[in-house]
């Protein structure tokens, strides 16, 4: 049992530790690691099963910092519990180049960094995924080897974001009960108090969720504590609002805005120092605290051992151990092989929306991990198959998640399922509402996990949905978030070796863009290597070519029938198929050249805009595409409407020739 | 009075207009305007106030459609009532080429149709930004000449996308009690039953935001018109959930998510005939019914003619017109001239976020229509000025608005507000959390509206915060969208001439990309012309130069201190500021080339990627910029960990040209 007293010093150690390391910065964010020290405190010292010497425990409760820029809290957490890469020289290297202590808590940065936040909602969002991955493996591996909870500390904007609305409804909606959000009640934005710019009754709120909420006193580590334990008998997820003061025991301060993201200054620290009675100097924790802390990291070394020998008798160990390694099973690569030697046969003319169904049907045939799911467009995005039933609130047996019409929430569990390692989650939706989910997309490219976003309807070839749903920049766009790779593929064979690199790459998060309409292949005999994995090849060579036509997904067909009709006009060309600029960037310079050829007129052609393609066909190419939104109308008709024709191409190359 | 009779048969010509139009384009949704044909008829008969022979009224009722697919609602509407650019040959014509009547309405392409919308969400958080311009203008300008209200159709998707509890909750917050929604409650989405994703109650999660809430049955005209006339009493706003059944009056597929997004089929059709005795032919309204459509909307010309009444003699009258003509006061060129002068003389050191401050704070003195505002950045953003009072939910004397932690809820009721008439928004940001907001952005775009992000901390240049806060593609990513201009602006001046743009563009959304750091300053004379406006030009010529290097906002310093680098290495260089690609895209080919120049070395600099960057310097141009996500530092040592420096510049030069 933890004094008062002790717990009032080991609360303060976070808050000085994060004063300190703020004004040495001279940058950073001290209210709400002050604020929020003693709910911390009780949670890390009481509660949270981890283990400072095995970081990566599979079954540890996951902590995740949805209010980011209070990173120091953190920070300050993993020093003190005793996570062994975190020192106290890390602490004092706060938000400088390299250091391990980033403004915020950057994933892969530090063990115990669950995940990467900053940009606020995120982390909540990202809380459902760890949430339901816990509840998905538990039902899977037996509560033997996964049992653990999901705790989340978020703020006022967190709450504020839309992204923390389809989260909730979405963790209430599955009853994660084993998901509990501390609501650091602080009543300060940046603008000044809440108020200014909300009113909403957040309890009320949560509740129309069927969340459980709880109201304590943030200081009172005994009210934190037995909020704690009612939620833990909670058969929803829990949000306890914790009312707090920010900038807790800075005198003149605490309780503004004027201390949540600026330094308090030598005076007001030193001011601090005095009225929590806190002599020490920077940097430096009293040892007798410094022990009650480590103490408190090493409460979970009992029970992870009695996890561990459980683990090491399990049935499922093997399983469990490849899963939670991310390693894909064997059977992948050799059933891939198959099928494509089978679609070398059948030649299927076929939208590759569907392609993706057929090959996502081999794929979770012998990938038991992976989690399928769509933001309400399941027939649309054509992501569930016959292996994957749906996930439902007291059903967990399935593999398909109904994330409903929540793309942004969707992308952000993703992330949390992916972090927390052992499922491999793919979404549905269309290729516009990849601006929905921007944000999360972007985070998955930073920290450089493994989600797969299947993204249909991918251009005007969706046709009378209009200019709204008909992506013209998506591609562009997402192409140019670094470590995130996109794909396009032309037909059902590159359609399947895109999802195996997509699948077999652990360090990146990938998108699939596939058409509405029906595509010829563009493959017409079997190849053992992934093709598509260069990122781009030579889908026909000529040595006289005068042309080079490159082009990607539904426009590999206009790009072979332009072919064919400059042959019969006797200029022969030659036909890249583009299916992912990022992987070509990184394939050697020799294969990048003997790609791009010598042909005197290069032609892009891509249902889309010229941004980007400079890379293939310079700036005096010809490109064949978009330039403004699109129209409403059949989608034959907006190919010729917009010139995106293999007559067009000629025309274009015709001219240039003459 | 309408009878109950003559009601069913008024709300069966919209619902077979919906059939057959989908039925004859092959693709559709007739699922929502079958089950909301009650809530509409009861609303465009007996209370909404517009006249179809005076579409753009300023005091006309908003409608919005939030539930964008089903389209036909309101197209249908608008022809029933009168129209007169809403024939039946364009209901025919629906979802064909360069028909008014897109898959989703798009603002511009008819009259009475308020906003584009389709992708969930934007409606309903646009309507907020309708009835916030209302609430705004009848401060300002007396009830005699604004007092309306502003109704919303939504649906599920609407309802579970984030954007709309950004909406709701700053609509509940700003008490906007002339804003009412009607939700269209059919517990259907387009993967089946709203139960299968969702299990919100939807009562309390608006009423936890200060909504009144009423429920009524959706297909019950009295109790529809008792819910909207107790709607108009309230001092909140309203939601009126309206149990409906979706594609009421299908025998065979009401009630199913068959029935949301497909034409019903023939036979479903003529079932549907026979259910509800509707004998005519597809498109042919009877008569009488057509007569009682008409005479509904000839209801609202004597309250208009009253309103034009008092508005020819109020004595706003000029200032009124001007404000819904969108045209600016002529004061604005001449003080923004004048306050460039002075810069020539001043020459600031300053950060363009300061340098913007100080423009609005001229702009604010001249353009009354201006309403600032910032998703809780004030401070960060320099948006507020000494004009722009806090708007509070009482007081709405002000001009500026705390949108809180929403940018998504923020563009999209910016995009009411400039759609409304009567109000320039401009906004404060992060430019990385454009990603936030994209789908808005992207819906300015598409309509061409006149709406103003002031995107900050535009770079690696704001430093600690570190790659989570760091835009390092989204300039490429917001370049990437049609229609909207992105300026970067390089210092003071180009600040001030950035927002001259921008405000004096009717036709297009602009983001103005502004730096956290002091930059100095890159125009130091005075020049009465635009420079800006060209979107790039030649800040140091040199006739013999070898090199060009062209770059945008805070890197333009960096290229003139290569500048001068180079020049005490007897290398000459011109120097290009290009603060907005876009706007030099649309100068002659003359002047573009004059710009781009025949130097042998092409150099790009911006902190960002290269995406895009081929049209200045070609695809062997050097580029010195990003090439991955950014880091945690102070933004000096960032600046040379990526090597984005004059520095830099030289070495790349010297060796090309060695």
């Amino acid at each position: 049992m933890i004094s008062r007293d002790t717990h009032d010093r080991m609360a303060n150690a976070i808050r000085f530790l994060a004063m300190d390391a703020v004004e040495k910065a001279n940058s950073g964010h001290p209210g709400l690691p002050m604020g929020a020290a003693d709910v911390a405190t009780v949670l890390f010292t009481r509660y949270l099963k981890f283990d400072p010497k095995a970081p990566h425990w599979a079954d540890r409760d996951r902590f995740i910092l949805s209010a980011g820029h209070g990173s120091m809290l953190l920070y300050a957490l993993l020093y003190l519990t005793g996570y062994e890469d975190m020192t106290i020289e890390d602490i004092k290297g706060f938000r400088q180049l390299h250091s391990k202590t980033a403004g915020h808590p950057e994933y892969g940065y530090a063990d115990g960094i669950e995940t990467t936040t900053g940009p606020l909602g995120q982390g909540i969002a990202n809380s459902v995924g760890f949430a339901f991955a816990e509840r998905k493996l538990r039902e899977e591996f037996g509560a033997d080897l996964q049992d653990h909870y999901t705790y989340v500390i978020a703020g006022d904007g967190c709450l504020m974001e839309g992204i923390s609305q389809e989260a909730i409804s979405l963790a209430g909606h599955l009853k994660l009960n084993k998901l509990i959000v501390f609501w650091d009640d602080n009543n300060i934005t940046i603008d000044g108090t809440v108020g200014m710019s909300d009113s909403t009754d957040q309890h009320a709120r949560f509740r129309a969720s069927h969340w459980n909420t709880i109201a304590v006193d943030g200081h009172d580590p005994e009210a934190i504590a037995a909020a704690i334990e009612e939620a833990h008998k909670s058969d929803k997820p829990t949000l306890i609002a914790c009312k707090t003061t920010i900038g807790f025991g800075s005198p003149n301060k605490a309780g503004t805005h004027k201390v949540h993201g600026s330094p308090l200054g030598a005076d007001e620290i030193a001011a601090t120092r005095v009225a929590l009675n806190w002599p020490s100097p920077a940097f430096e924790i009293p040892q007798d605290i410094l022990d009650m802390w480590r103490q408190a990291g090493s409460r979970g070394a009992s029970v992870h051992k009695e996890w561990a020998n459980r683990h090491a008798v399990a049935s499922k160990k093997v399983e469990f151990d490849r899963r939670f390694a991310g390693d894909l099973p064997a059977a992948l690569a050799p059933a891939i092989s198959a099928y494509k030697q089978k679609l070398a046969e059948t030649k299927p003319t076929v939208a590759t929306r569907k392609a993706s169904e057929d090959a996502l049907e081999v794929i979770n045939g012998v990938v038991p991990e992976t989690i399928g799911g769509s933001a309400d467009l399941t027939g649309s995005n054509n992501t569930k198959t016959s292996q994957t039933a749906s996930i439902t609130p007291t059903d967990f047996s399935g593999r398909y998640v109904h994330y409903g019409i929540r793309e942004h929430g969707m992308a952000a569990a993703m992330n949390g399922m992916a972090l927390h390692g052992g499922l491999i989650p793919y979404s549905g939706g269309f290729l516009i509402f990849s601006d929905y989910c921007r944000p999360s997309i972007r985070l998955a490219a930073l920290m450089g996990i493994r989600v797969i976003h299947v993204l249909t309807h991918d251009s005007i070839g969706l046709g009378e949905d209009g200019p709204t749903h008909q992506p013209v920049e998506q591609m562009a766009a997402l192409r140019a978030i670094p470590n995130l790779v996109m794909f396009r593929p032309a037909d059902a064979t590159e359609t399947a070796e895109c999802w195996q690199v997509a699948l077999e790459s652990k360090g990146h998060p990938s998108g699939i863009a596939l058409t509405r309409q029906n595509l010829a292949p563009a493959r017409t005999t079997y190849s053992e290597e992934n093709l598509s994995a260069k990122g781009a090849y030579v889908l026909h060579e000529d040595a006289s070519a005068q042309v080079t036509i490159f082009a990607s997904g539904s426009e590999v067909e206009i790009a072979v029938k332009a072919r064919e009709l400059l042959a019969a006009k006797n200029i022969a060309a030659r036909v890249v198929s583009v299916p992912a600029f990022e992987l070509f960037d990184a394939q050697t310079p020799e294969y990048q050249a003997s790609v791009i050829g010598n042909a005197k007129v290069k032609v892009g052609i891509e249902a889309a805009i010229r941004q980007g393609w400079d890379r293939f066909i310079g700036t005096d190419g010809i490109f064949v595409g978009m330039k403004s939104f699109g129209e409403s109308a059949p989608y034959k008709e907006l190919y010729k409407f917009f010139g995106i024709t293999p007559e067009a191409v000629v025309d274009a190359v015709s001219a240039k020739l003459a």
